[in-house]
C-alpha cells in the first residue's frame, strides 16, 4: 500500500490478466485534484490538475491568458492551501481590458475555457518574426520524444499522464513537466520559462506527448515559440492558427516519420 | 483537396515516411472550431468542439451542470449560428442556486470549468442505487470496445478524436458520438439520451475512448449510469469519486484485460 512516486496506490483492484484469470492487485493512479488560481481576493480559475509546481502553473495561465508579460508583473506568488495559490500583481496593476471581464467566476487551464465569447477567443500575441536564423535538423527533431520519455521517468507508467517540453534547437531539454491535463502541461513549462526570464522563447520548440489543439498553439505564441511539435494528431484550428502565426507545427512525430503542417522552412529538410 | 466525412483536407502538408524519403501528402484532421451555448440571452460556456450534434452537445452539458432535470424543462434549444445554440428553458424556470452563479461568463464542457471554487466541484447527484439486479457479463464487456469503434466509423482514422458511447448490459450499442474533445462527447451522449428521454440510464454503461477523469464520472452520475469503462487509465479522483457514488468503474478495457477499481459485484467474474 506504499505511495509511488508515479502516482498513488489505487488500493486493492481486480485485473483481469491476458490468459482470463483474475487477481487482486494495486495500480499506481496520476493524482487529479482541483487547483484554485486567484488574482488578488478573486478566484480566476480551477483547473483539475496533477498537483507540484502550481506556482508554475498560476504564472503559465496568466501568460496564456495574456493577463502578465514580464515577471516584474507578478508582486507573489504565494500557497493558500494545498489546493489554492493566490497570485499579487503589483501595485496599481490593472489586468489589461479584453481579460478583465474574464475575471470573477470563471474558466480554467484547459485553454479555451473562461472565454466568454467565440470573438474573444483569438487573443492578440505578436506573430512569431519570418527568417531564416531559427532552424532546426531532422535529427534533432526526431530525438525528441524520446528525450521527452527520459525525462518524464517514472511518471509514464501511469499511462494516464501528459507531458510537456521545451527543447532548444539542438535539442537540449530545458524544462519538462507532467500533469493529467495536457493545457496544465504546457502552462507549466511557460511558466517556468516565464519565471525564469527566459521568455520570448524565440529559439525554442514545444513539444507535446499528445495532440495538438488551437489552445497548445496558442499558449506557444504567447511564450514567443516559433516551433510546435505533437506526437499525436493536430486540429483543424491548430493548422490554421499556426499558419497565421507563422509558426512551424508537426504533428505524429513519431520517429522515423513526422507531418509539417505549416511553416516548413524552419525544418532543415536537407543538408543545406 | 476534397473534403473527408472524416475531418478536413489539412491542405498540402510534407510527409517524412519511415524510409525517410518525403513527400507531399494531405491529411484528414478532426474539426475543432468553437461552440458558444447560451442560456437566454447569457453566454453559459464556450468550448471548442467538432461540430455535430451540437444540440445534443448543449443538452448533456446542462445536465451534466444539474441545470436540468427533465427534457421538459427545456422549452427550445435553437441554433443561433453556426457556432452559437441558445436554450430556452420553460417560462418561470429558475436554474438551481448552486449553478445560478456560474451563469455568467463561465465555463466550457471540459467538465471542471465554470467551478468558480473547489467547494462547488462536488455536485449533488444521487448515488447509484445498490442492488444485484444490475451486472454486466465479462464476455459483453471485453466486446464494448470493438463496438465502440465500429460505431466510429471513418473518424477513428484521423487519430485526433474521442468516442463515448452508451451500451445497454446486453452490449447493444444506444448512441455513440466523437468529438475532439472528451467531455464534449460524453455531453452528446448523456444530451441524446436525455432528449430521448431516456434518462435515468439505470441499466446501461457508458464507455469512453480514452481515459476516465472525475468529471467523466461525474457526467456519467448525472445521467444514472451505474457502470463506467475507460479503455484508458482512470485518474485517483475518478477512483475515489466512484467509489462513493456507489458506481463500477472499469479501466485500461483492453481485451482480454482490464481492471476493476470500484463496485466489483456489477461484473459477474464467474457464471454465478
Amino acid at each position: 500500500m506504499k505511495r509511488k512516486s508515479d502516482g498513488v496506490d489505487s488500493g486493492p483492484i481486480i485485473r483481469r490478466k491476458q490468459d482470463g484469470s483474475l487477481e487482486f492487485q494495486h495500480d499506481a493512479l496520476t493524482i487529479e485534484e482541483p487547483l484554485e488560481i486567484r488574482l488578488g481576493r478573486k478566484i480566476l480559475a480551477t483547473t483539475m490538475r496533477t498537483p507540484g509546481h502550481d506556482e508554475e502553473l498560476a504564472a503559465g495561465f496568466l501568460v496564456s491568458e495574456g493577463i502578465v508579460r514580464e515577471p516584474d508583473q507578478i508582486e507573489k506568488i504565494t500557497r493558500a492551501d494545498d489546493n489554492i495559490v493566490a497570485v499579487e500583481l503589483i501595485g496599481g496593476l490593472k489586468p489589461k481590458l479584453s481579460s478583465a471581464r474574464r475575471f470573477g467566476t470563471i474558466s480554467t487551464s484547459c485553454g479555451i475555457c473562461g472565454k466568454n465569447s467565440i470573438a474573444d477567443i483569438r487573443q492578440n500575441f505578436p506573430e512569431i518574426a519570418a527568417g531564416k536564423n531559427v532552424r532546426i535538423e531532422i535529427k534533432t527533431l526526431l530525438s525528441l520524444p524520446l528525450l521527452l520519455q527520459k525525462q518524464q521517468g517514472d511518471f509514464a507508467r501511469t499511462g494516464g499522464i501528459h507531458a510537456a517540453g521545451i527543447f532548444d534547437l539542438n535539442g537540449r531539454p530545458k524544462v519538462v513537466r507532467e500533469d493529467i491535463g495536457r493545457h496544465n502541461a504546457v502552462d507549466k513549462v511557460i511558466g517556468r520559462a516565464f519565471l525564469d526570464r527566459l521568455l520570448p522563447l524565440d529559439k525554442h520548440l514545444l513539444l507535446v506527448s499528445g495532440r495538438a489543439s488551437f489552445e497548445i498553439v496558442q499558449k506557444a505564441l504567447a511564450a514567443g515559440l516559433p516551433i510546435v511539435a505533437a506526437v499525436s494528431a493536430p486540429s483543424t484550428l491548430a493548422v490554421i492558427f499556426s499558419r497565421e502565426s507563422n509558426q512551424t507545427l508537426i504533428g505524429f512525430l513519431r520517429p522515423p516519420s513526422f507531418n509539417i503542417y505549416s511553416h516548413v522552412e524552419r525544418v532543415k529538410l536537407n543538408s543545406d
